[in-house]
């Protein structure tokens, strides 16, 4: 395995659209979210170590959720859990990441990944990550894996490649905010647009080339703690500085101001497992037409449910159609998949109403 | 109080149109179905014992309930406690108690009651028995409480009284099993009938007479306990003959063919809380038209709910009307209310499916 070869895995978010089970507390990454014994970012996880090695792979995540990765991650190391003191969106801890790997192993290429997604084709997602590394390492490139649209979903951002290219790996013309329906449905008919799945790939020295140029507040900011990376100063160095970074994307800070991004269309079959319908989508039904996640289920007249409980617990349920079925030990949520987007609402009045530890 | 006042209360049934909550291992009557933390017996117990001495009131029950019984009536001793060796409907186990009852205090007047009903009125309920007792203790009387139909209910058997008496209590003409829908409608019509509730009302000494003149084979094995009942051989000779009584009911073993028969119409509110659907009736509701025993909901467009759990436990729902919500700790029902009769099926599936443990 190249030792060059680093990932960044996502691990500090909510998912709070997946309540009750995704709370902030115990976030839908650290969850069996698909029933298959594995949470999902021990999935991830064991994606990415088919082509970088273990050590390599760093988790970017939150300090309540620290013991949560090494209980699901045994083989992780201190040394590769980055923890962020405060919310700063995905822009300086990339950048701060990207300044430690790179004071370890100055030729490292990377990825970034969010650790919470559905990607079933361990293979193929190892050839195309590879195929953009090899890219990456000879090229000053910033590159994103694309998602070939299958319907015009106005929840994701899109990039726009260059039409001309007949290369795997093409060039982007521009990222895009999420559309609108009509103007999704153009992104389609054109034939040049992706879905931005949140997953980059680049040298470490491109990437700080690109912070360098693009947002030299945020690049100062963090340039003054290499002598502390990777060493006893280090806490103490994000603890008085991390605070004072710039809360902004990725995607804004560096990769919509480049010109030199790059595409590779993903070749396997991918779920940003968003909300409980996206995962109802991608589980395997029931007689009956029910994604049940644990639960043991006696179904009459329901169909399109997305059920799930502790393990074993058995659910009956009559008369009910796409519906989200969830039970916790303190909370269960009956409502419409049509709603799921209200979740947040919901979730919102029930911390209102009954205290913030139900979130 | 009067010591000549006793009690039988039938403590035996399962409840099964109650399931989740209802089980053969801890039945409808043990749990406090109304949310107001007294179970069903307890409320029952504590209503007879306004009329009725505390130490005259006798559980008939199941020798499984032994221990649920000592648990929830803490002033109840051994002797009050009737265990049934085996299921033998109502009649074999009255006529033992009655037995045993009438070898304690041969001047004994008795309710028997069942365990599981709603009365809200203490008052007019111990005024209802006290009137029929005083009739008993004067009478060669086999009495039951009537209950004023308030709609032709096809799910209870019917009283029919004589008409031209102008008293209180007055003669029975005869017993009528579940009537359907139409003749239910002629008997409100006609004016005369009354709901059995299966409250029975009688001296011991009328009630033993009853037996010995109708259901000779009956007396007769049950007679030959006198000597061992109340005293150290009573278990034994009980264990030895109980199951070689009879399966027959005490409306038909003596109350149909009695002509000593009297009724008193009920002038309190009753309800046999047979089903989630009457449960939900006698409950309040909440602003938006559930009724919820120790929940804690988040009601969206839904009404005309059940919703019962655990102690303060959150639930969401949305878009659901007339629904049974029920959530136990091993099993979650969601269930239409229009379908409340079919539960005992339901229960019935859900044990050959996945084992009788949750029954």
């Amino acid at each position: 395995m190249n030792k060059n070869y680093y990932a960044i895995l996502m691990a500090g978010g909510v998912g709070s659209r997946f309540w009750p089970v995704s709370t902030e507390e115990f976030p839908k990454q650290f969850h069996d979210m698909l029933g298959t014994g594995d949470t999902l970012i021990q999935k991830t996880f064991h994606r990415l170590s088919q082509l970088i090695p273990k050590e390599n792979i760093f988790i970017l995540t939150n300090e309540r959720y620290n013991d949560l990765v090494f209980e699901q991650l045994p083989e992780v190391t201190k040394r590769q859990v980055v923890l962020e003191p405060a919310m700063r969106n995905t822009a300086p801890c990339i950048l701060y990441a990207s300044l430690k790997i790179q004071k370890e192993n100055p030729d490292a290429v990377m990825v970034v990944a969010p650790s919470d997604h559905w990607i079933e084709d361990e293979a193929t997602f190892t050839k195309n990550v590879e195929q953009a590394f090899h890219f990456c390492s000879k090229n000053k490139a910033l590159m994103t894996l694309g998602i070939q649209p299958t319907f015009p979903n106005t929840g994701y951002g899109y990039i726009e490649f260059d039409n001309d290219s007949s290369e795997t790996i093409k060039p982007v013309h521009q990222f895009r905010e999420k559309p609108n329906y009509e103007t999704a449905k153009e992104f389609i008919a054109q034939g040049n647009f992706l879905w931005n799945a949140g997953i980059f790939m680049w040298s470490v020295k491109t990437v700080i080339e690109a912070f360098k140029n693009n947002q030299r507040e945020l690049y100062d900011l963090f340039e003054t703690g290499i002598p502390a990376y990777n060493t006893e100063f280090e806490d103490d160095f994000i603890r008085d500085n991390y605070k004072k970074a710039e809360n902004i994307s990725v995607d804004y800070a560096i990769m919509e101001k480049s010109d030199n991004v790059y595409v590779i269309a993903a070749e396997f079959d991918w779920n940003d497992l968003g909300t409980w319908g996206s995962l109802y989508d991608k589980l395997d039904k029931d007689d009956t037409g029910n994604a049940v996640v644990n639960a043991r289920t006696l179904s009459i007249e329901s169909q399109g449910n997305m059920i799930r409980t502790k393990s074993d617990k058995i659910v009956v349920v009559d008369g009910l159609n796409d519906y989200i079925i969830v039970d916790k030990e303190e909370v269960l949520l009956i409502y419409p998949k049509s709603k799921e987007q209200d979740i947040k609402q919901v979730l919102q009045k029930v911390k209102d109403e009954f205290g913030v530890q139900y979130g």
